[in-house]
């Protein structure tokens, strides 16, 4: 057998065990993985450098996935590859299994990413690619020299994020990312073409890419777009490689049933494909479909070969490089372990009574020096979102310069996040990004994945009420932290809140908001900014030591022995609170003041402690400016003694102490208000 | 003074109107509206077809606005097209103006859309120009040959989702539609050429558009290019307009300070521009900014002459054409009306069991023969979110054809939620479109927006729970209901719930749910569907009667005299109450069960009817594959009378059989729930 030979009998092991995978299952998407198959065979047979000993090896390539539903062509490359037995290929997409439907971030077994919604994981691959050049410009090319690929099919070509992605990459000259784009011309409901006229080519060169254009399932047409990508060094490269949907796919009677829109999303012998014929052809055995053919498993055997001489090469000259830069490879173990120098929190100086966004960036303006492998982003409100105090202290990417430590994403909040996700899997820097909190909207889905991937981004949402307001409804935010709080609700798979979502009332409790942040490696963390002044909260001692209550998600402010109303707030209107207070306690009215920066961190403290801070049958005041269901997690509203006034319907433009005043949020309403509830 | 010298002039005229609005209100974006003036001059005083004194005639060109900070411009425009009074302009921002910091739709205004979110407004435009086919291919050019326009911006054509308008446009052929792209290079926080180097023309012609790029400054260049993009008959027109940011702009030493960033998004003034210099560059008199030059008032009342003309002829046309085509006009009438057909809702027959997505395919068929001026469309899922129902009896457009119904919008979900919209603004026709439910996430931008904008957009989610199963917890909705019925607690500027959300137990239910979608003409409807089969609700009579109970948000399906407990759900979780049920009632528990499709509606009824379905006092039991907060507008939790049983984490991947035994999703567990918080 001839290499190309066996390099086909490998894509055909492929395809048998993906098709199998779908069969035994009932359940999942055959066609696509089929026809990818060359392409998966000859990265990971030949190009795809990593250690076989230490799956986390930090100089690794990496693979993204963009479509998670070829799953089974991922679980069958890196079954040969050994990361999977064929018993748990068997598995697929079955309780408590290592193949889900869709691919779960698992760097032990291979697999970089979580993938499902289009899109997402080629935006990610910018984002390592990004990560890898960051790293590269302070460590060296001799340890992060690494290549991100990035597997696309036509579903994720059409995503509106390869908008953002293909510009990103083009104008940052990621020279280190190579994707391969499986078109197959079939997607879900229809042929590609019935969706689209777009000539990709022209649009990925208009981005500024390297296009390659082939036969996506012949393996040396593959192998030499491979080393013409790696071989460039001004762009990134597209290989568009034309593929043939469910290759192999026969019918009983032997005829083809390749190219058809039924083969992607069900076994296969649902569409009308024999299964039995289809194996055969591809020259397995359809009683053992599950097995992988002998010269197949000699090549990837020959592989693991290489790879480990390839990897004692890398080894031997990162020991050198260590030896000759003993400061960097001490910094490069700190950070891809994920360690955090040593920040004296107590010690930043905040100006008084100034909007949080600004207390935030006295605290990037900290981090920007002190936190070296930490990156910040904007979608074009870095002076607003205030990431410039970040943006001060260094320089943005510009092609051929990743000295700098900040990323202007341009107009594209999606996309920005998702390559803040990518940066995060990458490994090795510590990813923040910043815009104003009503387009949090646009950053839901990757929000979701970040949650469910369990990566410690930073979102830095600024102008968090309707207090924007002159911009108006359009920008002010009134649902969003409600919405965002849904996933401090919702429980990741390590039993986490999935996300840490930060409101803080004031400078101080900035500054603490931020510490919580950094110090979450576990779960991505939100801080929700204030564009207006906010007055510093009042402290019996030192504020910011009083602040740190907020490490237990909502913690007292002040109080009157035996109050008679508790009153609870998060963000700026606690401190509208404090104005309220003043009113009630003149009247001789027994106050307490609660700042509840997060719900989720309040309710994972003992029942004592909720208790203490909030006790049921005492009367409750709440005040957000998000709808009234935002504080409905902490005030009792169905006995009558817990109330909540929040802004039950979209914002207005006008000065936004017009709309305190119009609105209610105002110390005087707050008096009045409570007076109410009070019956007094 | 010549024609361009009075072109220019007016276009001076707008960018002190501009500056001047900004100024006043100490607050807005003086730099772009001040470039871009030129163009809105040429369009409204040469091009711009509309009826002076009938702002809603049908056949009206449309001109959409994207960049809606970009509003000083567009209010003056209108100012000088006799929309605005200079009053109103010196309102800009404040409390109760009709000038809003972001325009707010306003057709007899002459505002088409809101915008403000950057890139959507341009999709709205394409959904325009595709709703003009569709009644042209309907009802002739005679009535709907009108021409959409758009104006995007730098930061508009950085948004994702250009890439969706961009490829649907060209796709289809969209001649009808013309963009002006003003670039300016200048974007919030820094110059565009610091985040892209893109080649706009070239990707817009990778999309198949025609592009012609011009001095988007200079009068005669734009209209040449108008024409040249009238001319055209197979693609949509992009004109790149390269402009000045802040022309005119200058120091108070005379210097220019045009082309800065700083123009942005602040006074003039405050940026270090001279105000007074500015204007008196301009032409105008410091002194009096709010003013309309003689030359130019006569400019626009030449143009409202010749539009008087114009629409005499017009209307001349159109009564000849209704004359030939009296049928055809008067549906053309009640479409723009707004008016539906009448529909025998009872006696559309759905199949037993099946799933809630299964229902909705079957009344979307009848929708497809019964409604001719609806549109559906969906994201490449029409044969899974079972939009198909429709589909088979129409087809989709293609490139000069648009005698079909169906909009396969390619995976696009927030560029199909937009053009949905666009469709919407456009009037005359009914647009619905359908994705999964966890994809939702994706079009929440475009949700809010219709929900501002109080659309009739119809959502169709399916897949609607864990119960999607094997493919796991990326495409498995939990937190989902709970996000997208925040905008069902979140009010209108016309004080209602600003979005319908319903999510009906059974077949029965998934006919009201449509009827009530439907007939609800004054804000968006989502509808959530189950992707597997559920049980028919049982019934004491005709279950098509008793599910009408939906139109109230929650009834009661069925119960016991004097129950010990009541149990309320909605989707399919009300058939997991039945079988629970039935368990609980064979050991004597007395039971009610409450089907509730939206909490919403139901809040909305009288305090009585709200009492009487869910009493307080008895205790509660609600189960929700959502999040367990999902329900707890609905169940009292603080009390101890009331429990959810929810979904606290992301799903899983395995059949979904056993993800219901497994996360207690069974009669069984409804029985021992219930029994537990009886305290049985």
């Amino acid at each position: 057998m001839n290499d190309i030979q066996v390099m086909n009998r490998a894509a055909d092991n492929i395809r048998i065990l993906a098709a199998s995978m779908v069969e035994k299952a009932k359940s999942g998407h055959p066609g696509g993985a089929m026809g990818g198959a060359d392409f998966v065979n000859v990265l990971f047979s030949e190009f795809l450098v990593y250690d076989p000993e230490n799956p986390a090896w930090e100089g690794r390539d990496r693979f993204f996935l963009d479509p998670g539903h070829m799953s089974p062509m991922l679980y069958a490359v890196l079954a040969l590859s050994g990361k999977f037995t064929l018993d748990e290929l068997q598995r697929f997409r079955q309780w408590g299994s290592p193949t889900p439907g869709h691919p779960e971030v698992n760097v032990a077994r291979g697999i970089e990413n979580t993938s499902g919604p289009l899109g997402q994981g080629h935006a990610y691959a910018v984002g390592a690619a990004i990560a890898a050049k960051f790293l590269e410009a302070r460590l060296g090319r001799e340890v992060m020299g690494q290549t991100i690929y990035a597997f696309i099919s036509d579903g994720g070509i059409q995503e509106e994020i390869s908008q953002g992605a293909g510009r990103v990459a083009g104008t940052l000259g990621l020279d280190n990312l190579i994707m391969f784009y499986d078109a197959n011309n079939v997607q879900l409901s229809t042929t590609v073409e019935e969706v689209t006229s777009e000539n990709v080519a022209m649009k990925y060169e208009a981005w500024g890419w390297k296009v390659i254009t082939i036969d996506g399932n012949d393996a040396d047409q593959i192998r030499r777009a491979l080393r013409e990508a790696k071989a460039e060094t001004e762009r990134p490269t597209l290989i568009i490689g034309r593929t043939v949907m469910g290759k192999g796919a026969r019918t009983a009677d032997g005829q083809s049933f390749e190219n058809k829109v039924s083969t992607h999303g069900q076994p296969l012998s649902a569409a009308g494909v024999s299964i039995e014929r289809t194996i055969r052809g591809l020259g397995g055995d359809p009683a053992e479909p599950f097995a992988i053919f002998p010269e197949v498993a000699e090549l990837y055997a020959r592989r693991r070969e290489e790879l480990k001489g390839i990897m004692a090469e890398r080894r031997a000259a990162k020991e050198a490089w260590a030896k000759a830069n003993p400061e960097k490879a001490e910094k490069m173990a700190r950070w891809f372990a994920g360690e955090l120098p040593a920040i004296d929190w107590a010690a930043i100086e905040q100006k008084a009574n100034q909007p949080t966004r600004g207390a935030s960036a006295t605290v990037l303006g900290v981090l920007a020096s002190r936190v070296e492998n930490m990156i910040c982003a904007s979608a074009d409100l870095s002076n607003s979102d205030k990431t410039d105090g970040f943006l001060k202290k260094t320089h943005a990417f510009r092609k051929g310069d990743f000295s700098g430590a900040f990323f202007q994403a341009g107009v594209a909040e999606l996309t920005m996040a998702c390559v803040c996700i990518g940066m995060a899997l990458h490994g090795g820097v510590v990813a923040a990004c910043g815009t104003f909190f009503v387009f949090s909207d646009y950053m839901k889905p990757a929000l979701r994945m970040a949650a469910l991937m369990q990566l410690p981004v930073k979102f830095i949402w600024t102008h968090d009420a309707f207090r924007v307001g002159e911009d108006g409804p359009t920008h002010e935010p009134v649902e969003q932290e409600a919405q965002v709080r849904l996933l401090e609700k919702l429980k990741n798979h390590a039993g986490r809140d999935s996300m840490r979502v930060l409101r803080p009332a004031d400078s101080a409790e900035t500054t603490v908001a931020w510490k919580l942040a950094m110090e979450n490696r576990e779960t991505p963390t939100a801080l929700i900014l204030s564009r207006q002044n906010v007055n510093d909260l009042p402290a019996q001692g030192n504020r910011y030591e009083e602040a740190l209550g907020a490490e237990k998600g909502a913690y007292i402010l002040n109080e009157d022995a035996q109050p008679d109303v508790v009153l609870v707030a998060s963000g700026s209107e606690v401190s509208t609170l404090v104005d309220g207070a003043a009113l009630l306690r003149a009247e001789g009215v027994k106050v307490r003041i609660v700042s509840a920066p997060s719900e989720g961190l309040f309710k994972s403290q003992s029942a004592d402690y909720q208790a203490a801070v909030l006790p049921a049958g005492v009367p409750t005041f709440g005040l957000t400016a998000g709808l009234p269901v935002t504080l409905e997690g902490l005030v009792n509203t169905h006995d009558g003694k817990g109330r909540v006034w929040g802004l039950g319907s979209f914002g207005y433009s006008a000065p936004y102490k017009v709309l305190d005043e119009k609105l209610g949020f105002t110390g005087q309403n707050v008096y009045q208000q409570v007076k109410t509830l009070l019956g007094k």
